[in-house]
């Protein structure tokens, strides 16, 4: 491998890596404990959960791979706040919809050469790129990984009962 | 700048970016904020504040930086969990400490080349790095950023008052 492609391999481990901890706890949480909220007066696991998979719903056209797939949970998990929206999707489509969106993110950061990790998202305009090369398709995974990760350490905190 | 001086950029700025979110953080509270736990029977904000310090203290031998500066935190804030140690170091002093270690950390990213990043850490052996060339300063330097940037997730949930 060579060093370009030795760091783009590190980072989407990185994201694996916390991807993997976050679908073992959301999968693994009952529906009563999705409901909990992670402490008293703070939001409740399945906003987090609906609000990771909105987010990385949309680095499917950030990062140039495709249209949004669930733009319809953003009002309930995205632009609300948690309870907002009463009528969530039920946790068996989140799953799946978890499932299918990692799945989609994956193939293309794989199929990805060290050039499309360093070329410039789809939110960023060629001249601010020109003058900022790191709006890059990396610095969003990184800051993806790294916002999934603030939120992990929030999940954790929920009662397990 | 080359593809691999650019991805390395990009791991160094969302360092950057968590440790000032959490510089602030941290230097903005009071005595008695760092005292509250950041959920009622959870970690106090001073022992998650005095455990990013010793684990990023211990990054410096970790990638070849130099010795540990500040081991005599381990006992209270990482082989001891929160409470098991009575006797904490003042705040000013970890204020000051959380200022020097991320000064030498950063002078050592900003000097280190793309070799330097993808070489190995100094907790893999040479037979094993040659097995899995992703156990590199680079994937520390992720894996550390994830794990502070889980930790302020928790610790934005600290009563502010």
């Amino acid at each position: 491998m060579t060093q370009e492609q030795t760091m783009a391999a590190c980072a989407v481990n990185a994201w694996t890596t916390q991807i993997d901890r976050a679908t073992k706890l959301f999968s693994g949480a009952s529906d009563q404990q999705l409901l909990a909220e992670i402490a008293p007066g703070k939001n409740r696991l399945i906003y987090l959960f609906g609000h990771l998979l909105a987010v990385h719903d949309a680095m499917r056209p950030l990062l140039g791979i495709g249209p949004r797939r669930y733009e319809h949970l953003d009002a309930a998990f995205l632009t609300g706040a948690d309870k907002a929206v009463a009528d969530l999707p039920s946790t068996a489509s989140l799953k799946e919809m978890w499932e299918e969106v990692h799945a989609s993110l994956l193939a293309a950061f794989n199929a990805w050469s060290p050039a499309d990790w360093v070329g410039k998202h789809t939110a960023v305009s060629d001249d601010d790129f020109a003058k900022n090369p790191l709006r890059n398709r990396l610095a969003v995974l990184l800051n993806r990984t790294g916002h999934l990760a603030y939120h992990l350490g929030q999940c954790v905190l929920a009662p397990k009962t």
